[in-house]
């Protein structure tokens, strides 16, 4: 929890007088949103786009600890990781809902910090947050976050649309997330044990970022629109790159050949990786929460996307046949598997 | 949780194998429904009608029993109580998405049944379920359910329409589920303190039910539109008459009186309350979760409105400095009081 010198307790504003509180200063920055916050749904016009629809449930002690992540990056967080399944579908986000479980250990200002991230989030996005539920909660924080977006028909980009030979394009780096929740573990046991300890973050602030405070590819959506290229599938990489290679190849019915040596990966990232003695591509391929965007494109697409910045070509679509199958650095074929960050 | 023969623990399948299981047999009622399960967000095509959101939350401990509450029923419930917010825009839902969170408690046979209540709903209102989130958690069942409908511009009811001498209406009965809910609570504690006792709920079996399996007045909107009446405002009563009353006339800038011995009580809520020494119109205004309809019409529906079975005409709207108020059978004045649900 965020330390404050004021702590105001939730009961002495109450469910409503709560809702009212946190809502009040909230502007509808969209003419698409119509009514938002305060009646029984919020009123969206559309016009002739499709309308996305995302959620996303995320649960104190499964994913994320209070202990290392402020309340704001959580908001930003919780808020972004929504908007970037809506540009995984080439779609642009509109409004969210935001509905919040609250136990006593949560004070008015906690609430704040976490509200003032998702405002925040919403403000650098273009997002109206529209409507919502606060309740109490007997254990923890529960944020649940609905996201509803527009797409252009043609243009929405699924995960079964992948053809043989289509290029794999993925942006960014990968694996970054993962370092910077195994250094954020390693800082916590090490602060448990050692009175008076201070964490070592030096050198280190782009892949704490990347876990505490990712942002969603809206800038790849523009290029890509821009350039005129609609993705034959796509989607963001929440889970890590074998799990998300794996929907897209099953649902398109197809199979993968990607490269090793192609794998985009930060120096930050590599190096922590070696001091941790972690394999880093093993981070780069399971670890997830990267929310980089995986996607692939006609072969003949291939100059025009190796010529943006910030895409990496990392294989291509073969027949179903093939399965799917990373080349590593001295030519042999590893089988994917889909480690998908299972909790149970 | 059901208590079932046959337990598989959710480790075996795993979050996607879950997520797989309990959504493979669902099909797609709606043509606005484009994608469903599966990508990383629902596409929908509300052509020119209005997109309507609603959120809820629900959390064990806070929002349900489990003791007396049966998982098929839960799941029924939380559905209903979205498409309720959707009617109350006077609106149709179409869609909803269903996140989880689920302790180790609950097999997978349990999520089974809880979905199977979803899915009733669903099939029984014609709404598609198009995506959702499932995820283990700490403690206990964790439900975010997110409804999305649609409206004719022109018609969608608001709550802040409400004008002088409108006409203050409401559907069914109130306070049923309240005396269920009493009724429930009571036989709990008997099963508690005496063993072998069985729970004495004959007679009882329609306040019972308003708690257990509330339903959603699809019914009475669709009388509405058959009458070409477009309610000024509306509001379903999930936190109880006083409540919602003060929330149409708050927003609609107004003040209103209603009369005691017009509010729609059953003869079972009555009697039950009689027994059990509790103020039945009490259990009326602040009771909740009837989720019945209170809304607005012009003066001039009175006969239309008055004729439709199902419908009470309990008082009129003032001017807003009258005050909200209760004219009692005695002829007394009783200023309202937002009496919501208040957890902290």
């Amino acid at each position: 929890m965020d330390k404050k010198d004021v702590r105001t307790e939730i009961s002495e504003l109450g469910e409503f007088g709560l809702i009212n509180h946190l809502t009040k200063d909230i502007k509808l920055q969209n003419t698409e949103s119509v009514v938002g916050v305060g009646d029984d749904a919020a009123v969206i016009d559309n016009g002739n786009m499709k309308t996305l629809v995302t959620t996303d449930l995320l649960l104190e002690g499964i994913h994320f600890d209070l202990t290392y992540v402020p309340l704001k990056h959580l908001g930003y967080k919780a808020a972004v990781v929504n908007f970037s399944d809506i540009y995984a579908m080439n779609g642009t986000p509109k409004q969210i809902t935001v509905s919040l479980g609250i136990s006593k250990r949560f004070s008015v200002e906690d609430i704040e910090a976490l509200y003032s991230g998702i405002k925040l989030a919403c403000e650098i996005y273009g997002v109206d947050l529209v409507g919502g539920d606060t309740s109490a909660s007997m254990t923890g924080l529960t944020i649940s976050i609905t996201c509803i977006g527009i797409g252009e028909e043609q243009k929405i980009a699924k995960r079964n649309g992948a053809k043989e030979n289509d290029l794999i394009c993925v942006s960014g780096d990968l694996g970054a997330a993962y370092m910077g929740l195994q250094l954020l573990e390693r800082e916590k046991s090490v602060l448990n044990e050692v009175d008076g300890a201070t964490p070592k973050f030096e050198g280190r602030e782009y892949i704490l970022e990347r876990q505490l405070k990712p942002e969603a590819r809206k800038d790849i959506i523009k290029i890509l629109g821009e350039k005129g290229i609609v993705p034959t599938s796509m989607i963001d990489i929440s889970d890590g790159l074998s799990s998300e290679l794996m929907h897209i190849c099953t649902q398109s019915k197809t199979g993968c050949r990607i490269y090793e040596d192609r794998i985009p990966i930060d120096y930050q990232t590599a190096v922590t990786a070696e001091e941790m003695n972690l394999n880093v591509v093993t981070a780069a391929m399971n670890g997830g929460e990267d929310y980089e965007l995986l996607f692939t494109v006609p072969l003949n697409k291939h100059e025009e996307v190796s010529n943006i910045e910030g895409i990496s070509v990392i294989g291509h679509i073969t027949s179903e046949s093939l399965g799917c199958a990373m080349i590593t650095r001295d030519g042999s074929e590893i089988i994917l598997r889909a480690q998908g960050w299972e909790h149970y």
